[in-house]
């Protein structure tokens, strides 16, 4: 890579620590007008940024580019969507400064801890220029300064939008450099990021697994990886089948281009015969390919033979595995040696089959009786989220402001000494 | 390398990782049960434990190691507190399937939080044979496996102590593989640990930078440091002259060796005429080097001129810097700039200087009106703590049962579909 470039993202990597401590130092006031200004600027140069969106799309159809990702790729239909998470987290509660439990020491010393920013987080994330807009809010609002690059496809909606927010932060006093984009679709750019671990606290690498490989093998940055999710709805014995069959298709139809969207259906062999067909029945009218072991086939004409690599797969897109087990610890075996860690479901009318998966269960997300779709920060209630940590260190699961931030101790003293 | 070793020591961590899930399911009872025993056990078999330990000093000696590292070494004065360490561990509320405040979601979905452990831990560190007890009792108490790694003139004395702790999981039933030390004291083994991220979910480097850079550079685990500290104490312009001296002696005498000894003292120059020279007198009556900028030499005689690398030092040592500065705003940039995030304390009697420096300054560790020694887990009331960390990511500040463990998110629903 040339040395100008490697000068170029240094520099740009410096100057976003430079604004750390300034956003840190804001109130919430000033972050919310910042909020509500740049909600203004994104609708006065809407024009500019769809124009920009268009070329984007425009480029992406002429290479060839998979229906997908154009999706994803454009603003105009997702712009009501993006501008109200601005309004949503402006109207979040501010993290930074709160205290929780202060406890007392026998001599008398005062303890707690205060919620502070990370400082510098950066972000490689997917060809979804809303992505920009989310990641930014988020990440200042929780005091950091952010250093975005999203899929090279968005290079110049996600300028024309970083534009914007840049416009609002001068509107109201914050530090232009909290918000930074790499300027050059260059890959190289992003080699020399993943080395600026003396001024970047935390990366956020989303969006596939080859994705997270790479960057954990090339940079010495602590990482909260965003990995893909091989989801599971397990069916129980008792499970009532219309409740079955509606969470099985909600988790899988809603939203299939996501990580919480359902890979492998688990079943009791008791409820093989009850409420496996009817789930697979809707999912077959639906136009899902069920791919099942012997047993499924058995019960349901329509599935073809599943392969050992079907129970890793993650499809994201009208292909389901199914799978009848002996019992729960089964089911539990199957979600540890092929799952990914994400979001696993069970649907029961047994309180210690309850229990039992949600206790014994190590995924970022578990859940009795609704939809996979609920591993999402907004619909948890989080506000919003930057995505969801499949990472246990830091933060596991759907991360909003609170695991952009971390905890300082503070003690409050009048002298004392070591006993 | 060689091939064998590298095979032992994935084999090492790949049974650390398969007794992991059994150690996440034990409840406290059987964890609490091996606590005792192992006190029992420790005690049995304390005469072959001080024997190795006899042996590893006689080298250490024989090789003429420094002092203070033969002090650290000996077991036979840290024996009771030792155990009595142990004892506290089992006395400490489990943190494992606890769930904080949960919420309802519109909908009627209930989401909460519940505290799992991390998995599998490593831990390198000094050669203190004591702290392979203490991190031992921390991260199993914590549901975690864990493999360590102490400094290699204690290799015969670490392994004593983990036999005896083995013997005591025996006795109670936990496996036996979620104890396990590197069974050579080749570094090549280190090495090969650092590789193990497949089994592996976090890994604790204490003892110096050099060390933490290392492991930094080589491994893909996740990390949570504990760095050196160039602790602070500020005298601001209105700090009681008593009081800054009681704490300024507490701070750099009780313990020079550690990580939460003072090293640079600041003071407003206000005080320097006042309040600083007290400080310096109890300090060089105790032997203590004072190295000072122009302003303290000329207030203190004694004083000797210090250079700008004095600022940066983390002496461990009769040996303090000392700095006169203009107002709070100055002390601040002075810690920002020469400090390690570690452990910052302020003497004074006015309010607003108490809120500033702790709001503002970002160390894990603030506080106001006590010693540099109240940065400790058992002093701030954590029960007890394996370090502290100087990392911002996961955990902040002293560490102990709370930062071996993660949360994921539960929920509870009753047929909740996406809307």
């Amino acid at each position: 890579m040339s040395d100008e470039l490697t000068r170029e993202i240094e520099a740009l990597a410096r100057r976003a620590r430079a604004a750390a401590p300034a956003m840190a130092a804001l109130g919430s006031k000033q972050k919310n007008a910042w909020l509500t200004r740049a909600v203004e600027c994104l609708d006065e140069q809407k024009e500019t940024i769809l124009e920009a969106n268009r070329r984007d799309l425009a480029e992406a159809r002429e290479k060839g580019v998979d229906r997908v990702l154009v999706n994803r790729l454009d603003l105009t239909d997702k712009w009501p969507d993006m501008l109200q998470g601005v309004r949503d987290v402006a109207a979040l509660p501010d993290p930074i400064g709160t205290m929780g439990e202060q406890w007392v020491r026998p001599n008398g010393l005062r303890v707690g801890r205060m919620r502070i920013p990370l400082g510098v987080i950066a972000m490689i994330y997917e060809s979804r220029p809303n992505v920009t807009v989310d990641a930014a809010v988020l990440c200042l609002k929780a005091g950091n300064a952010v250093i975005l690059r999203g899929g090279s496809e968005a290079f110049r909606s996600n300028h024309a939008l970083a534009d914007a927010l840049r416009t609002a932060a001068r509107d109201t006093g914050l530090p232009e450099d909290a918000l930074l984009l790499l300027p050059t679709r260059d890959r190289a750019a992003v080699d020399v990021m993943l080395k600026q671990d003396r001024y970047i606290d935390l990366l956020i690498p989303r969006g596939g697994s080859a994705l997270v490989r790479k960057v954990m093998a090339e940079s010495q940055i602590p990482i909260v990886a965003h990995d893909a999710g091989v989801s599971h709805v397990y069916l129980d014995a008792s499970a009532d089948p219309d409740m079955s069959r509606d969470i099985v298709l909600d988790s899988k139809m809603r939203q299939m281009a996501v990580c919480n969207g359902l890979e492998t259906l688990l079943c009791h062999r008791d409820a093989a015969r009850t409420a496996l067909p009817v789930a697979l029945k809707a999912l077959h009218e639906e136009g899902v390919e069920i791919r099942g072991c012997p047993v499924t086939c058995e019960v349901f004409a329509e599935a073809v033979p599943a392969s050992e690599a079907d129970w890793a797969e993650e499809y994201l897109a009208p292909l389901i595995a199914v799978r009848v087990v002996d019992d729960l610890d089964a089911a539990l075996d199957h979600i540890r040696t092929y799952g990914s860690n994400h979001t696993e479901i069970i649907v029961t009318r047994d309180y210690a089959s309850a229990q039992d998966f949600t206790r014994r269960l190590d995924s970022c997300v578990v859940g009795v009786n609704c939809s996979t779709a609920f591993s999402d920060g907004y619909r948890l209630g989080l506000g919003a989220e930057i995505g969801v940590s499949t990472s246990r260190v830091h933060w596991y699961g759907p991360m909003g402001l609170e695991g952009l931030t971390t905890q300082k101790f503070v003690l409050f003293g009048n002298g004392q000494l070591r006993e």
